[in-house]
C-alpha cells in the first residue's frame, strides 16, 4: 500500500528531530535495507542500510541542529522538504540551507534520499 | 561542460519571473528538446518540448504569480527550489507551496523537472 501523506510528514519530523538529538538508530529505522543516499546530489551513492548507518553516524558528529524552514511537500511516493542545519564553525554560528527528497517503498520505508545543497547555501547566523 | 551554479540560479529566476508574466516561450527556452516534466511527482510524464509547451500554456492560464520562498539549492547537475504559487480561487487569495527540482544537461538546458506538492500544500492567504 502506498505510504500516506500523514506517514510521510511523520517520517520527515522523525528525521529532523532524531538528527538533532542525535539518535542515529531512529534515523536508520526510517530507511529500507536496500536504501540509497545521494548527499549532496552529484556525489557517489551510499548503498544499503550499513552505509546509511555509517553515513549518519558521521553526519551527526558535528552536532548540527536541523530545523524545517517550510512545509513538507508530498507527491506520489515521495516528499520534498526545506530545512536548515545549524552548525558551529570555529565558534561562529552558521547554517546550511538544504532541501531533501525522500522516496518511499510500499512498506513506508525510505528507499531513496537525495540532498540538494552547495557551498553557496552556507550562511552566517 | 556542466552548468555552473550561477547559471542554474539564473534559470530558476527566469522560470519564476517568466511564469508570472506570463511568457511561455521564455519558460520553454529553458528546456531541452527531449525534456521530461513530472508535475506533480507520481503523475504521468510530459515528454518532449511540444508537451512542455502545451503544459505551460495551460499552467499559466490561471494567472498564478510565483515567488521564491527560499534560496535555490544547487548540487551536481541539479537544483531544488522552494516557492509559492499565488492564485485566486473564486475571489479568495490562496497559495500553493511547492518544491521543484531541475536537472540540467551539459548544454545548460533543463532535461528533467519534478514538482513536489499535494492538496495539503494549498493554503489561504
Amino acid at each position: 500500500m502506498p505510504v500516506s501523506t500523514e506517514d510521510k510528514v511523520k517520517a520527515v519530523e522523525t528525521y529532523i528531530n532524531s538528527f538533532s538529538k542525535p539518535d542515529v538508530e531512529a534515523i536508520v529505522g526510517l530507511y529500507a535495507e536496500d536504501a540509497t543516499i545521494e548527499d549532496p546530489v552529484g556525489t557517489p551513492l551510499k548503498e544499503g542500510i550499513d552505509a546509511v548507518r555509517e553515513f549518519y553516524t558521521g553526519a551527526v558528529g558535528n552536532g548540527a541542529q536541523l530545523e524545517l524552514t517550510g512545509t513538507p511537500r508530498c507527491a506520489g511516493d515521495s516528499v520534498a522538504f526545506p530545512f536548515k542545519a545549524k552548525i558551529n564553525m570555529n565558534g561562529t554560528a552558521s547554517h546550511i540551507e538544504i532541501i531533501d527528497t525522500f522516496r518511499f517503498n510500499d512498506d513506508g520505508k525510505v528507499i531513496e534520499m537525495k540532498a540538494y545543497w552547495g557551498p553557496e547555501n552556507l550562511k552566517a547566523g
